[in-house]
């Protein structure tokens, strides 16, 4: 008898908020959702962003698998932006999104050069999709991205609901509310495990709608007699469109600077998720000619990026946009954990030059989560009515105030798991049992090459940055194995005194070294390790640290 | 005529919550308040802490000026933790601070071999110490430590309020209430400027009174059937009082776990700020003989700090103390913007163990802020009636919010001073007028040495660890100044593959350059600015990136 189970996966999205990315294997046919990046946090030297590690998928393609397909739930970074970067590492297989899922994501390939790979699927259980032992379809939920879904998925073991990202706001700026008749029926099927988004576990109550931000706006654009400049998450489009409804009543015109806003922009024009009236929109060429009295900049860099249009407006090196004493700025965002230094620097940069500025330690008039809070989640849980529960894309703390929540209400502990990464979880008609562990290792994408690179990058740069690095040029008599004269040392990352005390410790202790060894000094590789061993040693004893050491042996 | 000015300088401590120091400056004759450090953040790579910049001071010592005093208004690093690494650097001067400050600071000074310097002085008026033209005295308010202070300076030019941390906390834990009679009188005696606390401006209100959280630590105390283990700021001793109390009514015992907790726990029961009962304290060594539901950890490391006890016993690597399945951690604390990261992941890898942890983020059961919030800030105006007013101990954001405050309440915006740290600002019976900006640099602490480093040591690890290093070895013949073979290429932080193209790209264009520029290169230090020149331009043109470049040319 073959074992008859379901496995999944999750390669990433459990334990971090961000690359998420499952896998659902059924009889060597892998069915994947989702392929999310992830963002480097302060503590992350030169690293531009996380990747999922998919050595699982990579190595199960080369044992006779089978990758059949992967959904995509909605268009965001973490949990799309690993495309450009992961399609090329794997064999060919559809991937299927909502409409404007699917337009955001083939924009973002079509910077990699690829075209048109995300097929655009419309909402419904008569769109339903066949894959090998699969099918899926899509389920219209709300969230701060239009075309946000939830994905069933049946399989011969029993139904899966994806349910990634989402919050149930019943006054939507696009009056596409979400399908609870939908989500309802799928929980009427019968589903075996509920994935589900816990981000917002620790909050009680409901997380309250975007409608009503956009007087919040209008009040401050009619106020104020100088530019209002406001900041976003680029890929919010909910938020974009109130912020031109108000900009519209404000008789201001609006420009978007920043190339990750005019992307997002571009999508939602095309896609008719946004719509600027005729003659509204100025272009960054133009600002010299308009009054600041009637322009509203929506600006990228609502994380205090170090590149980002926000950042260079308010440390004045923008070549087009100047902040005035009269001009107004609006975080209409929160601070992504890791982010909070840079984003409180630009905020206090601002108050320095005693500009105003709203943000949300101060005003929550500009900004409402886009996730779930506990009332909500309650209510997934009761449509759905799900054997299993599986908390997703959130902290460990989110998943575990997400235990907590389903364990108040009737769900008995054993049956809500707190996954891992790489941890294989098999789902069959007997129930649920762990099954094989995959190593996962954490995969950076550096800053500058926008290649992969690999932990050990990292951590010579983290030694780098905190033990500094010590280089020792050795002359070595080729025939005799005598050392011609001291070592050069070259110390960098340490104070005036420590170098010194570098070149002193390592000079004689080097020396010394060779008077002892003489005879097997004949070995450059040899000598190479006797180097770094007696440096690392002897500055590790004596001023505590272990630089990274590179011995150079010069054989004359 | 010779001006009469009182001139008041940050040295820090505006624009930046901690680096608390200030010069009030009469005639040559220099008064000091108080010597903080501040902390590093995550993106400050192997740094531990930072300093004031005491350049101005060092300056005028050695132009004549004279120091001839300093007080301190309270026990927190922020405020005088700087005292060890600046006081060598000065001229000899007597140095005051309330009972309690005193010990603690001199408790600090100690571990640094520094015995006694600063002198207890008791609070009030009666109590006034007179340093030349200055007279100054200590007026009580509540915080998070015993005995904190405002200080009440007399100055020939008018009186100052130097108003730094505090909250009025009408049931503190010791009955020792703010001396709202002392500050009135203050106020009645005229003050021509107040600089105050502006930490918590952006809060409606009233800060909660430290009672009653005692009683939240009991429920949970009488409830966990394993180990209760709390952290809180080490000197936070408001805070351990209440632990402590919570913990004898829970009829359990208790053990404090981390150096610095033990220090502040020494200094208090020496100044008889904490009282224990006898038998209830544990020994570290005594713990593996004490049930666990008979016992409470009070543990240092409410920061996330990597090496702090908390830490320790989390990750599974502490030596006396490990975590079970019933166990309840309590983070009786705020985050300190900047330590996001590390917080977060110590809670998380907690929840990932299935534990039981409380933290802000769900409940804001177990910690309140030390930091008046803007009913208590409008209380002090009130009293102290200044004419000028001077936000301090905040970054910018907190300034402004701040001076919103103080405007709404009737204070002319020209009367409140945004300040910075080293401009030098002239009060004079006219008026309030800036004087000389003098440089502020940062100064950092190295993590390892203890000693302070420079900007560029602090610029060379960041580049080290964002662009990596290349060091570049050519051997160059002595007569010929030709090369004998390309040149050796180490290069470090980089990718495999940009690993190759370093080495590659440097080793054509040195030769290249070797081969043009022939008869010149007979100097070495003209030789490795060469090499030095054409590798950073390469480097910069193929693979956008700015290593640190080491040449090392050995003549033969």
């Amino acid at each position: 008898m073959i074992s008859d189970n379901l496995s999944f996966i999750p390669l990433g999205g459990v334990g971090t908020v961000t690359k998420n990315m499952y896998v659902y294997e059924y009889q060597n046919q892998i069915l994947l959702v989702d392929c999310g990046l992830g963002f480097a946090d302060e503590t992350m030297l030169g690293v531009d962003l996380l990747l999922p590690d998919i050595s699982y998928l990579l190595q199960a393609v080369k044992s006779g698998k089978r990758i059949i397909g992967m959904g995509i739930s909605h268009g965001h970074e973490d949990h799309m932006g690993g495309l450009p970067f992961i399609l090329p590492q794997l064999p060919e297989f559809p991937i299927f999104g909502t409409p404007f899922t699917a337009a955001m994501a083939n924009k973002k390939l079509q910077e990699f050069g690829i075209i048109n790979k995300v097929q655009p699927v419309a909402f419904g259980e008569s769109k339903e999709i066949k894959l090998g032992p699969f099918a899926l379809h899509f389920i219209r939920v709300t969230h701060s991205v239009p075309d946000t879904s939830h994905i069933f998925i049946k399989t011969p073991i029993g139904n899966f609901y994806h349910g990634s990202d989402y919050k149930f706001d019943n006054t939507p700026f696009d009056n596409q509310a979400s399908d609870f008749a939908g989500i309802q029926k799928a929980g009427d099927a019968g589903v075996l495990a509920l994935m589900t988004d816990c981000l917002g576990s620790e909050r009680e109550g409901i997380t309250p709608s975007e409608q009503g931000m956009e007087k919040n706006f209008l009040e401050v654009m009619q106020k104020a007699t100088g530019k209002v400049i406001v900041t976003t998450y680029s890929s919010h489009i909910n938020r974009l469109n109130q912020i031109v409804w108000a900009t519209e009543k404000a008789g201001r015109r609006i420009c978007f600077v920043g190339r990750s806003l005019i992307h997002a922009i571009e999508v939602a024009k095309m896609e008719k998720k946004i719509f600027i009236p005729k003659g509204m929109e100025a272009q960054i060429d133009d600002l010299k000619f308009i009054k600041p009295s009637g322009l509203v900049l929506l600006v990228a860099g609502s994380q205090g990026q170090e590149n980002s249009a926000l950042t260079r407006i308010v440390d004045g090196v923008h070549k087009d946009v100047q902040l005035a004493s009269n001009d107004v700025v609006i975080f209409s965002s929160d601070t992504i954990p890791g982010n909070e230094v840079l984003v409180n620097s630009v905020i206090d940069e601002i108050a320095r030059q005693e500009i105003t500025v709203y943000y949300s330690g101060i005003s929550h008039d500009f900004h409402v989560s886009g996730h779930a809070s506990q009332d909500e989640m309650v209510k997934l849980l009761s449509l759905v009515r799900p054997k299993y529960i599986v908390p997703i894309s959130g902290n460990y703390r989110h998943m575990a105030a997400y235990k907590r929540l389903a364990k108040k209400h009737g769900f008995p502990n054993s049956n809500i798991l707190l996954a891992q990464n790489g941890q294989e979880y098999l789902f069959s008609q007997q129930g649920l049992r762990p099954g094989k562990r995959y190593p996962i290792k954490t995969v950076y994408v550096d800053q500058i090459s926008g290649e992969e690179i690999e932990d050990f990058v990292l951590l010579d740069r983290q030694r780098l940055s905190t033990e500094g690095i010590v280089v020792i040029m050795a002359e070595v008599d080729e025939d005799t194995g005598k050392l011609f004269q001291d070592p050069d040392i070259i110390a960098r990352g340490f104070s005036a005194a420590d170098t010194n005390a570098v070149r002193k410790i390592v000079s004689r202790s080097v020396r010394n070294a060779f008077q002892r060894n003489q005879k097997q000094l004949k070995n450059s590789v040899f000598i190479r390790k006797l180097i770094r061993d007696i440096a690392e040693r002897e500055i590790s004893q004596k001023l505590k640290r272990k630089p990274l050491i590179l011995p150079v042996v010069v054989e004359m």
